[in-house]
């Protein structure tokens, strides 16, 4: 390569740069998704009703469908600028080993101790419970990126911090929940004896290695028993897609500096936050009929809420004390094989994402996970970064249409999220290694059992 | 703090503005660092026999006392732009968390999969070896980041990786291992039965959870035995110190485009590639007489070379196969106590620092661990970063010379680098949490065991 590339590896925007608003991209929806209903009168859930649960701010953020800009605090500006910018960085080492005539850039939101782009809602839903005067919150997570992020958000804020951790991913990753004690949190495997749900859960699934949905179910049960303590979400939520739009915003500024326009753009979908922050102001201009932009949502196929579950109203929790909304979903029962590794590993999809792919504005595709960390070793040998293994399905799936571009010759550009690395995974490298990582598609069958014990009403699962 | 700040969080060198050369400290020496010497003749090792054990190239450089700047070939630079520059951060939150008119500022080496600063010399060996045509190369690793970091320069230049890990570090950092996997090494622990060195070790000292300078014996020995094979070495030598002055080169320019002037510069000390690389552009001035600096090295009270230390000849390696270097020296035979966590471990320093700190031209003290993990986790909970052990050492001394400030109410600009993060030392942090971690300062007859065994001559060991 030597000195003669125009664009440098690294894009980072100036401090004077970055984004000084969120982009709301259900302002340019003309489907809004739909409302949240209350799991008891089937009815749209009210600021009100949601307060019990969330920060006042937050409920209001979550029920804003107009706004297109929200200003981010001052405050929270000044946290992100202890690891924002975010790199926007060209692949020139992927792409030559590859031999591809694509370009490919990667947002880089690992670089910061939490080791994702988690943190971006972390700091934003910890500061509004802050500033309601909170003595702390509750959460849930799974591959404990979340839980690591709320817990140096909160240390940061001086907030009381209870984190639900999956129960599978407590016991393969001991040292995440040593990350989050050291930033203060209390961290609980979920399911766990210190809630009722936790406690039915257990009486009907003996030895349930956990699911998201469970801890969820745990965390709201904790937030709403006790006084003071609202519960936060790392995925899913509309806020939280908000707050990841920094992602997508800073990428845009970065790659019109340089006069680069993406023609495809990848993220791995789990509950749909790095994916939802990273295309919401392309999904804006397309939704503005302003510009076209191909874009892609990768998801295991072991969990493959996109590509296999229905569009219809479901709750959000394991424990169905939680509202309903209306996504694409696996079913509130479904719980993913024990050989998942890593993250991605929520029933169900954003709703903002899953009514913008029920309305054909973006692909799905699902990649078996021995491919997924193919594509990740493939890409640390050369790029250098050792990825997260939710990560690394977007790599996979990046990799796939920069071959394809060497077979037609094509110089696409290609834009993918590289969501976080991959430190705290490599029990799941090592099976990978020692050939006893294994794939799960589950059977049609198999995905019957997510919606056991659901109740039918008009709208929702049939 | 909010918008009225000059200094942004984070400085960043633009790509362009990268350093071209590295900076040869030696040059500026009057008192040369003393030459290696041969461990049979007790001569000056000429740049022919150093040639068996290192790369042409890099014995050149390790030869080479007068030329002051070193032009970095177009290819590592390029390696470089995957992960440099390394922001330069002003510790806004830490500052404000203790209350002190100090500024302070660190520089962060841990934006790299390798996870700390070690990849500058790692991707230098790596190319002189296969520019010189070689299969491969070998070395030790202590707490397992020059291992990660020689594997990540390994994989991406396609040369063989053998890598001899400290048994401790082996057992008690398995994903550490995993890591160097992905990059395609082969991971031995030391000692080990796979040479005669090794062999020779586990006999006379059976159940040793082994040393860096163990290590060292076993993966020289596999090189000098092995066609077409070099050992490299991650610290203490005068080329690596001379590759990583691309830290300070950087800090210098990113301090000087804000004009901001350090008083105390602080780094963390094992075998100095660090603090050597972080402070040479400033001892430069400081030697020239154009400036002036305090700087402060720090060590583990367990493995305290520089403030309890001899200066003298001594063997780099336990096994005392490799050449004597002119040092602060604990004893070639020295083996931390088995509760010293984290690196630093070395038993001896840097002979380029041991000169300088034998004609006064920096300070050193000695810290004790559970100070320096209480250190990081405050650092951790207000700056984010969560530290690797080793940097925390100057953490702790840059929270103490930021807290005298405080009393005095001097404004000091401290600057000291942040050399890796801590995400493969939850071992230790977990021992620190639950209160199980142990201080130990080696008694006057502890530290004589080093020495033991050791051949006397004129001028080394009395």
């Amino acid at each position: 390569m030597g000195s003669d590339y125009k664009i440098p590896y690294k894009i980072y925007l100036e401090e004077s740069e970055m984004p000084t608003h969120w982009y709301n991209v259900r302002a340019d929806m003309e489907n809004k998704p739909a409302p949240l209903l209350n799991p008891g009168t089937l009815q749209p859930m009210t600021a009100q009703e949601l307060g019990g649960v969330f920060c006042d701010e937050l409920v209001k953020q979550e029920l804003d469908d107009d706004t297109r800009l929200i200003e981010i605090p001052a405050e929270i500006r000044d946290f992100y600028r202890m690891y924002r910018p975010a790199p926007l960085v060209r692949a020139y080492c992927l792409e030559k080993a590859l031999g591809t005539p694509a370009k490919i850039y990667y947002k880089f939101e690992g670089n910061n101790t939490s080791g994702s782009h988690k943190l971006n809602s972390a700091i934003a839903q910890a500061y509004y419970a802050k500033k309601q005067g909170l003595k702390g919150v509750t959460t849930e997570t799974g591959a404990g990126q979340w839980g690591t992020a709320l817990s140096m958000a909160c240390a940061y804020l001086d907030l009381d911090c209870k984190v639900y951790m999956v129960k599978v991913s407590y016991e393969q990753k001991p040292f995440r929940r040593e990350v989050m004690r050291t930033y203060g949190a209390e961290v609980t495997p979920s399911p766990s004896d210190t809630t009722e749900v936790g406690r039915k859960i257990l009486a009907e699934h003996p030895g349930t290695t956990g699911s998201l949905g469970c801890a969820i179910s745990e965390a709201v049960e904790v937030a709403v028993t006790n006084e003071g303590y609202r519960y936060v979400l790392g995925s899913v939520l509309n806020q939280v897609l908000l707050h990841q739009s920094i992602i997508g915003v800073e990428t845009k500024l970065a790659m019109d500096k340089y006069d680069i326009r993406p023609d495809i753009i990848i993220g791995c979908a789990g509950g749909g936050s790095n994916l939802g922050g990273l295309i919401s102001p392309f999904m804006g201009e397309k939704l503005r009929g302003e510009a076209d932009y191909r874009i892609i949502a990768v998801e295991p196929a072991s969990c493959p809420s996109f590509t296999r579950g229905v569009f219809a109203y479901d709750f959000c929790d394991t424990g169905m004390i939680c509202p309903l909304a209306k996504m694409y979903t696996l079913g509130s029962g479904f719980i993913p094989s024990p050989n998942h590794a890593g993250g991605l590993r929520f029933h169900g999809m954003s709703a903002i994402l899953s009514q913008l792919y029920h309305d054909g504005y973006m692909e799905a595709r699902a990649v078996e996970q021995t491919e997924v960390f193919r594509a990740a070793e493939q890409f640390a040998r050369v790029e250098g970064v050792l990825p997260a293994p939710e990560s690394s399905h977007a790599i996979k799936a990046a990799i796939d249409e920069a071959l394809k571009c060497k077979e037609t010759g094509e110089e696409k550009t290609i834009l993918f999220g590289l969501t976080g690395t991959g430190y705290f995974d490599m029990v799941a490298y090592e099976q990978f290694h020692n050939g006893t990582m294994t794939d799960y598609i589950p059977t049609d069958e198999d995905l019957q059992v997510g919606f056991d014990g659901i109740p039918k009403f008009p709208g929702n699962l049939q």
